[in-house]
């Protein structure tokens, strides 16, 4: 029986010396799809994704081109979008690379809606900023006008800033499970998932904006079908401890108990390798393999060669 | 055993008097759940829908304020994002709507690839306006860099017009019927689908910029997935011989040939009624019932008391 994988890639992956063009990004998609045609006949394959810079263009498009007659559309549908179009490129990617190999798969994207907890203390303080820079006058005048919060970046200008709750519930998780079952590689989970609440309205679901890392939305997902390995794809072989230092080392085999002591000692940055730590962390506590690694390394690590392997 | 019906709904159905923000979109989505939830305990159904308004803004915002940074994505891709857009709000209304009646059915939205053949003729003939206007200067630079091809619209500017070619084939198809058998209520085919050809190179796919018919795409997905009805969903109870003038005349129970034969003498407009009586008529053909009516006769329509209805 083939064991049950959940492949969480980085938005920013796509986006190759930060080239933003659908072509550059299908042409990195190719990649993804040979990883993934490599890996099927040993495993079944969920993919979840990241859409960071894709979210981020799109948003500066929809907020300075958007008119009365043709309105910007809001975060939450946004992340439908993003879903749509990072989806179409990995799903085509991944059935041209089966092609390729003489062999038809079924790859479907399905999109996505997670729940999130309206009391998420993140809705408290949002830190994730989104879209585009304004000055301080715009800003206000957006928070104003549509409720926004913005903060001042860095000296860079002000943006908005959302939040980041935490994925408690994935809406199509039924569906997904079946579909891999059913023998096809899924795509799902996108940009951590289309951020939803359910009302006390009769448990009915509504869009809300924010931001669901899609690490924690993979591991999430992972923890759901059941998958033996979660493995997040980054830019980077390995975790590491004193990264960009001298004293840079390179994590290999640990235990979640280990690897949960260095997080604590402060070696992860937050927003970066920290969400892949604590996702891969907490899915071995759960009983399965995380693994942190990059495109070029995932055969290599799941054959134990490579990466960084989080075990129990 | 419950009949399966594949409903094609407009795009601009969801845009109740042009009013194009998400909140009011989704406020449309409402009454298609109501619909899909009062069909779904004597049906399998699968919706298909159009995007005509929705890429259109989205196509405005990407022009409008794409940058070599932040690029505009092209038509395919755009496509693909308005799969997402409308299928969340459709997926999230329908959940909703079977919530409330204490309903937990599944509900996906597959991103759909469907193949055109790039010898279709109508890639040598453009004629589908797309985006927004410009100035004939600016059209005829866009023409020079970009290779589209634009034309003059009715004295209202230029725009880009792009190829409406025939679906050929459903790639995601098998999982489409996949989970309709599984019990869900599928949204696929989304805006015509995704425009993809088959490149001779191992049948790679490949994106190409146009659009295909929405019901010409639903009518093949209804084929393909062996549906007993196919209802074309649109903005009139009936479609109608003299529309628009006081000899009007709604048809009711009619055969394929005699609406055929009404179609050779000129009664349906092109890129607006045609379209929908061509579909049904073959599907009708092909030995299925084909409908043509509004969201609220679309109940009564498959009882045989509503709606143009068309056999064999």
């Amino acid at each position: 029986m083939k064991k049950r994988i959940v492949l969480a890639l980085g938005g920013n992956a796509l986006q190759k010396n930060g080239e933003a063009t659908a072509e550059a990004q299908k042409a990195v998609a190719v990649s993804v799809g040979e990883m993934v045609a490599e890996l099927a006949d040993k495993y079944e394959i969920i993919l979840a994704h990241g859409n960071g810079p894709q979210i981020g263009n799109l948003l500066i498009h929809e907020e300075t081109a958007g008119t009365e007659k043709a309105p910007a559309m809001p975060l939450e549908t946004a992340v439908a979008m993003s879903q749509g179009q990072i989806g179409y490129w990995l799903t085509q990617a991944i059935g041209n690379a089966f092609a390729k190999r003489g062999l038809h798969k079924k790859v479907v994207t399905v999109i996505s809606q997670i729940v999130v907890d309206r009391r998420d203390p993140a809705f408290k303080d949002p830190t994730k900023p989104i879209g585009q820079f304004y000055s301080e006058k715009e800003a206000k005048a957006l928070a104003r006008t549509k409720g926004w919060v913005v903060k001042e970046d860095a000296g860079r200008g002000w943006r908005r800033v959302v939040a980041s709750p935490r994925p408690i519930d994935i809406i199509e998780k039924k569906s997904i499970i079946e579909l891999v079952e059913d023998g096809a590689i899924v795509i799902a989970a996108g940009g951590g998932g289309i951020p939803v609440i359910r009302t006390k309205i009769l448990g009915r679901l509504k869009g809300i904006d924010a931001v669901i890392d899609k690490d924690y939305a993979a591991e999430k997902l992972a923890e759901e079908a059941k998958a033996d390995i979660f493995v997040s794809v980054t830019g980077v072989p390995n975790a590491f401890i004193n990264y960009g230092t001298p004293k840079a080392e390179a994590i290999g085999k640990i235990s979640a108990s280990e690897l949960e002591e260095l997080k604590k000692c402060g070696y992860f940055k937050p927003g970066s390798m920290l969400p892949k730590i604590e996702a891969t962390v907490k899915f071995a506590e759960h009983g399965g393999t995380g693994i942190i690694t990059d495109i070029d390394n995932v055969k290599a690590a799941l054959a134990g060669k490579a990466g960084t392997i989080i075990t129990a």
